[in-house]
């Protein structure tokens, strides 16, 4: 690991410069990879914690376009440096640029920009699972910073998704707050063998550091060369992401993640984009159960764009390919990266969209299927289904892949995205005609469901 | 997938000479990853099969050094190419020759070279578990070359070693064949939740082909470089390996892999080496297996050099390391990569002696604990450990990576070292004094054990 130049400054206005080695860092393209230190302690909400789910917290329009002017008024800046961990952190967009269409619809974009609530950061932090990564005083004195912004929206996200999980199963969610000691952390949220979930598992992190120039130019991937001061570039990262497994082989796994980048130039002037998606995994197929997944997720995008449903099934479907077997790793539903248009006030409210989304897509189908009887065999076919998500997420999945490979991420984080069990049967192959051949069918041809 | 100029020679004296995709490939640095084409069937032994354990089978010493004259009297040739499977096949031999001690002891070797039988080489592959990958005719007419002999050595280790097995669960192997239509082929055997195995695979495969001469270069990383004819250099590559995976927690996973490679120079001259090792996963630590083990390989290695035990147990211990866990995968063995000296003969000779001593290795703890009784919490940790086992084939172990990224290789002989169950829970931690914990302490900080 090569020794670089780390610049940390606080929260507060202090800055201090010291020789570090890389210990962890930004997100990477994709996933359920949060960018953890391995310090965490176990945390208990807030008081008067409650689930807010129909409290649809929104967000005043700041109407800012493109580039938005940074400087003084900035988060309380920020933190992580190194070429390797930021190069990785950014191969998913790379690939996804060579290989992907790209989300350049800005002229098509519709006019809907939510308004926000004004209510008060504290009041909403109370309905967290645990008080946010940066300082609440912080988060107040920046309420208008899109990263202020992004950061409550992914606490809500995880605070929204934890309490549904927690109605339908009975049981609770652990919360692990940890912090990177190069700057941010995250909040993870698990329950394990509960009565409907297998493992369940929801996580927020909120990264903060330096770029080197390369390791910027290798970033952005649509040719821009950006200029740092004295070769440094400030950045930031945060995300929610999600994998639940279910216990009931008819109630279907989900994955979801939403997360935004940031990148200060020279000049003060930003470069940003969001990145995200939900897809399913189901263990056998429901129609129904997909055309409500689907359209769904295809409502949420259609209030935006009408090629953001139908471009973004095609790259999740892309994305989640698990290449050796030549199969999908389910049904898919969306996925983008790279997202800075038409601007970003729009961009974010289309991630909020998706990312409100994520309940009214899966809740409906787990409470439907929550008594459904099962047998063995389907309880074994599920089995065989985890052991292809675990070959997915270990060996394609960037942001696991980027996680595993740096050094002081939180492991137990990164990989919470595994099931508890798995199984490899040696030359599985389902007989013809039966309901696991049908999946299988589905798997290798993905379909358009809407 | 680059096309490449793809040239077979059947083994008979016909040559053809194609263009076609690659589709499969060498066998890569490590281990249990056999090189695959997609055309299997299932086979039952030849007749008068019969478990021939005591039957050592033994070599003419040849006294060939270093270099072997080739030409007209090889190996009916062959095969594939491909600049691309080739990097990857010996991408494992250029780490290791950055990142651990080298197999260059030539000049302390032992003089021990063990005599071979004559024993007709019909008679020979009657005890096999499939006929040959060679058709027998081929190696009865190269009775003398190393390729034909290591061929035999891992048929034989496949045999003897499924047939252990076989006796002490009552099971029977499932033995697939399957060729790769590039050239060359393999043999997988597997049994599946067996009464003592929960899941055993023992695989061999003899893959041929071309390299350009810039894979070549990749592939020798002792600054040689490759002269072909017209670019390219004859290959092949074979090997035997094999994971078994018992039900019960007192019984350890074992792991094992023997191979040899060669390659031809426009001269005719060879370069060859051989590579392999034998390592031990316990789920619990039990000194005295630990010692058993350990102790029985260094006798197989002392036999041959005194340095052989002491480097390769290190090699093992490192190459073995799942690195985001910061504990290796078990309590090790002996890990050995590009060995080419003192000679090819006696090379081969501790390549033998290596083959002979899994069964020796490993069935006396096998049967020492074939009646241990075990609680539901030790098979939960058996569970945890397994989906350690998971992490390091997926993540890290270059044979697996090697061959899920190859095009028409055969995923399910790849894939036959995982577990038939594993399981992932989040924050897993050991109670300290407990021996889980202890577990751990050995695998976090490798023992000597001789």
């Amino acid at each position: 690991m090569a020794t670089i130049v780390l610049c940390l400054m606080a929260q507060t206005t202090t800055r201090r410069c010291l020789l570090a080695h890389l210990k962890g860092l930004a997100r990477a393209g994709e996933s359920h990879s949060p960018l953890v230190s391995a310090h965490s302690q176990s945390f208990t909400s807030l008081p008067r914690t409650r689930w807010s789910r129909g409290s649809s917290v929104r967000f005043m329009s700041q109407g800012t376009t493109g580039k938005t002017a940074a400087g003084g008024s900035r988060r309380g800046a920020l933190a992580l440096t190194g070429a390797a961990a930021v190069t990785a952190a950014v191969a998913g967009v790379l690939a996804n640029a060579n290989h992907f269409q790209r989300a350049e619809m800005a002229t098509k974009v519709s006019p809907a920009v939510v308004k926000e609530e004004e209510g008060d950061i504290l009041e909403r932090c109370r309905e967290f699972m645990s008080p946010p990564v940066t300082d609440i005083a912080v988060l107040q004195e920046r309420k208008g910073d899109m990263s202020t912004r992004m950061e409550m929206l992914i606490m809500e996200t995880q605070a929204d998704f934890c309490k549904a999980l927690q109605e339908v199963d009975g049981g609770t969610f652990k919360v692990d707050r940890w912090h990177r000691k190069e700057g941010g952390g995250g909040i993870s949220c698990v329950m394990q063998d509960g009565k409907v979930f297998e493992k369940a598992g929801v996580n927020v992190s909120v990264v903060f550091g330096h770029l080197t120039e390369e390791a910027a130019k290798q970033m952005r991937s649509r040719g821009k060369v950006l200029k740092g001061k004295d070769g440094k570039l400030p950045f930031c990262a945060m995300g929610v992401s999600s994998v639940i497994h279910p216990k009931n082989p008819h109630i279907p796994t989900v994955h979801f993640n939403y997360r935004y980048f940031e990148i200060e130039e020279e000049d003060g002037s930003k470069q940003w984009w969001f990145g995200g998606g939900t897809d399913l995994t189901p263990v056998y197929i429901n129609e129904e159960d997909a055309l409500h997944f689907h359209n769904t997720l295809k409502e949420a995008c259609d209030k935006h764009h009408s090629q953001y449903y139908p471009d973004f099934k095609k790259w999740c479907d892309r994305y989640f390919y698990i290449r050796h077997r030549g199969e999908t790793r389910g049904i898919g539903g969306i996925f983008f990266d790279d997202l800075d248009s038409p601007n970003q006030e729009e961009a974010f409210s289309f991630v909020k969209s998706c990312a409100r989304t994520v309940v009214p897509c899966y809740l409906p189908i787990v409470n439907k299927h929550l008594n459904d009887p099962f047998t063995e065999e389907e309880k074994d076919w599920q089995q065989v289904r985890r052991g292809r998500y675990v070959e997915f997420n270990l060996v394609y999945d960037r942001g696991v892949k980027f996680g595993l490979a740096t050094p002081g991420s939180r492991i137990e984080s990164i990989l919470m995205s595994l099931p508890l069990t798995a199984r490899w049967e040696y030359m599985h192959e389902p007989a013809k005609g039966t309901r696991e051949a049908k999946m299988l069918e589905v798997l290798q041809n993905p379909k358009e469901w809407v």
